[in-house]
């Protein structure tokens, strides 16, 4: 869980009645500190602007945006839980039916004043299987929270010793 | 009025109680075929995104920003009527007590699909007296509606015959 992504959904700020020129414009310290961070502590968090989306499902001209083609935007926001690579190891998987998502560059040090917060990841969608993948324009920023972000709360998973 | 201009004040989101994340981020079509348009058909329109203020009265630092600044924010927006230089002419005043705003580049046409609603004009704030002013990093961009908007139904002002 703590390593959640918020990324693109469907801001439907229509639903909100706002005025014009008024839209989902976070900062990526807003993305984690609110919206990744109340997500983390509960899983059930729910916002107008982050839907929910499984990531390793979804190709990235199907995911949904719903309101947001209308307004001509091209940039949304959704939550995704990390799908592993394998049980046991912590590389996620980042592949979906017609291709996969890479990483591009150094992640970014995403801070609150002083504080470290989290990390920002910026990944590029490839058709196809690495290594002869095609690169598209396709970009998404992967957004985790930080280890040492206050998450005592955090409902822990209970540890069977067998 | 035709050529009143749309620029930075004082957003306060915090009156309308947005969640964390929205703001007034309007495209340059928005700020002229909704907001200065409404201004130019109703000098008492107001909304809570753009404030009232006269460029000439107001160096760049002292706009009033109130809300932006907690938020730190760097852009911002008003409306301002234009000053003319000359009682007769038809050139702009954009003199203050400390300097001027110079246009810099050439005005952007605005567009509402097809349909040329407005330009941007450019201009960098010079501290001291042209032409011997200081350059400042201070940039402001200012709409102005085009001739052909639908302004037909817009309060004219009396005409005496003498």
């Amino acid at each position: 869980m703590e390593n959640n992504v918020a990324c693109g959904v469907g801001m439907e700020e229509d639903e909100m009645d706002l005025p014009p020129g008024f839209r989902f414009h976070p900062t990526d310290e807003e993305l984690i500190s609110h919206y990744l961070y109340n997500k983390v502590i509960d899983i059930n968090f729910s916002c107008i602007a982050i839907g929910d989306v499984d990531l390793n499902k979804s190709e990235p001209w199907e995911l949904p945006y719903e309101g947001k083609a209308k307004m001509g935007e091209k940039e949304w926001y959704f939550f995704c839980i990390r799908d592993r690579k394998y049980p046991t190891g912590v590389r996620t998987n980042r592949a979906t039916e017609a291709g996969y998502w890479k990483a591009t560059g150094k992640d970014k040090e995403i801070y609150r004043g002083k504080c470290l917060v989290g990390m920002k990841k910026t990944l590029v969608f490839y058709k196809g299987r690495a290594p002869k993948g095609e690169k598209t324009n396709w970009v998404m920023h992967e957004y985790r929270l930080d280890r040492k972000f206050p998450t005592h709360n955090l409902p822990k998973r209970a540890k069977v010793n067998k």
